[in-house]
């Protein structure tokens, strides 16, 4: 038997009444939802424009549920069988429609989705099977909100905290306004993930080459997110904290860590505050990046450590690996020793998220 | 004898009067200058903020000329002597003070100080030694003016231009109006550069990690204008156009083809223009970058190929690698090859730029 793996970025797809049926009654008429505009499936959350779903294709297809994606986004049995077909154990669960949910620029309604995300993911996830560990979403425009849910995920038994890329408000985080929601997460053992893609909209660029550069421009997000969090001393003052960005690929983090050093080096007479250590040393203790693909990530591991690299599949989204993940692996991993692949395969996201697959026998 | 390197990225610094000298009278007392404000030595640019000087410590100094910078900044015989000790033979010349011109506002102003620029260039450097290739400043507020200012900087005997990192006046290099600055480029064998900290105040972030924070967000710069040259379709319509990033690393650029492919592949039915060849291919043909100090760009050649990597020596920038060249080399080409070495040391920059260095003796 195929030894198998974690995958550290993967996706339910909400049911496409999810906020119809559980959001306070007064608010259901302006839920976010998925909607069939024009034969395509779209996206529709109030304050943002809606948008077409990726890769949902055709909303008349036949081999594809009402939203596009597999059925598995939204079932945890047909999911696990998709799951065990392609040699994947756990997953860190992240959202679909959710993902846009952060820029509700109504608080009430904001909060409102974040918690009945949150609730119908641990009712039908997490509490379905230890394999399925979620990240919660936590919006993070209000502290005390923030980290009311976050205490009251923890004991929902989420395993993880979601919070947007970009930070709200012209309030990045690298201000200490956010010190409250770092004590809260370190304190309950929960990873703090930041999924490409949120807090901002993602299409900014609609001319040509668009498709291609918005996509990389939610990585150059994530590289910028991290930067903050390690050169501000976000990651110094909650040693205990670990930071994971997510579907951003790994093979920036060498450059990232290079980059960062050399600055605090060089310029070193502008620098605050003065970190104890450079700012590499805190992204290889407490950073983590996820990647499926790409294999520059790898390559990279010897400047990287091994530590940071979490391998996801991101399924059921078409850029995940589903259904060719065994493939996927033996390219990218080839050359690399057993121990270091299972480390980036398995043991770095059982050990964050407590996801421990069965032994191979 | 050690064989000489080519560094494709390094400084003059503008002689403190140099615009106070050369602009049209009227314009004299607005000239972009380098002024002692406090004991510090500062930029001071119409139109910008004051700006700090990089590295350039004590106006008082004893060890360093006026500006805080080796005199051999503006003084060739004394450049070539520093580069000889340090092992380096030709360089592709940047501005200091210019870097920041592309900002002016006023477009009278704007262009006096381009051409001053060029000129004291040409006639400095690039007149005195084959060893010194000029990139002339070029402006791209106006396409008319920049054009035909590339065709004079041709007949000075320039062998580059550079144009802002940050495209100008919300009108990014995806749209066709700079296309006759390509071809302009193109029919006199130039290759087009961007300087990090270019078009744009590359000062955004004042609060804590601020300056480690900015120094990352230039190089996010150089990923994203890349991006939008290779996905535009600019590279594949102008297919002897040669762009080069400088002063930002190289690590990143694995993670960037993989990015721009996988988009390419993966949300095909957003992809516009369908090039004939994935993003990657035509960055691996006309795109490079330039690095110094880090490991990283070197790590990944397998991904990225070796004709996109350019190592470069950043003289006399505090950044930079002099007196400590030959070390630093040791250092990251440790176990590489000597004719990938040889190709990213001098031969891909020979063959852009006509900088042949002498065989080693």
């Amino acid at each position: 038997m195929t030894q198998l793996v974690n995958s550290a970025d993967s996706h339910v797809v909400e049911p496409l009444d999810l906020w119809q049926q559980r959001l306070p009654k007064h608010l259901r008429d302006r839920a976010p939802r998925i909607e069939e505009v024009g034969g395509k499936w779209t996206f529709v959350v109030e304050g943002l424009p809606p948008r077409n779903m990726g890769g949902a294709g055709d909303a008349k297809s036949k081999n594809k549920q009402a939203t596009g994606f597999r059925p598995g986004g939204s079932d945890p049995d047909l999911r696990a069988q998709d799951l065990d077909e392609d040699g994947v154990w756990g997953e860190v669960l992240y959202p679909t429609i959710a993902l846009f949910g952060f820029m509700i620029p109504d608080a009430e309604l904001r909060w409102a989705t974040a918690r009945a995300y949150n609730d119908w993911l641990a009712e039908t996830f997490t509490a379905a099977s230890k394999r399925f560990a979620g990240a919660a979403m936590i919006p993070v425009q209000e502290i005390d909100a923030a980290v009311e849910e976050i205490e009251r995920v923890a004991r929902l038994g989420m395993r993880s905290v979601m919070l947007p890329m970009q930070a709200p408000d012209a309030q990045p985080y690298n201000t200490d306004r956010y010190d409250p929601v770092w004590a809260a997460a370190q304190a309950h053992g929960m990873p703090v993930s930041f999924h490409v893609g949120t807090g901002a909209n993602p299409v900014h660029e609609r001319g040509p080459g668009g498709a291609v550069i918005n996509y990389v421009e939610v990585g150059l997000g994530a590289q910028r997110t991290l930067a903050y969090l390690a050169a501000s001393g976000v990651l110094e003052r909650f040693p205990e904290l670990h930071v994971v960005m997510v579907e951003c690929g790994a093979g920036w983090l060498s450059w990232l860590m290079e980059r960062m050093d050399e600055a605090f080096e060089e310029h070193a007479g502008w620098v605050k505050p003065k970190l104890a250590e450079p700012p590499s040393f805190y992204v290889r203790r407490q950073g983590h990046v996820t990647f499926g693909n790409d294999g520059a990530g790898v390559v990279n591991r010897e400047l990287t450590g091994i530590e940071p690299l979490l391998w996801a599949s991101d399924y059921p989204h078409p850029e995940g690996t589903w259904p060719h993940t065994q493939e996927t692996l033996t390219r990218i991993f080839a050359g690399v020793d057993e121990r270091e692949r299972r480390l980036i395969t398995i043991d770095n996201t059982a050990r964050l998220y407590g996801l421990e697959p069965p032994a191979a026998g």
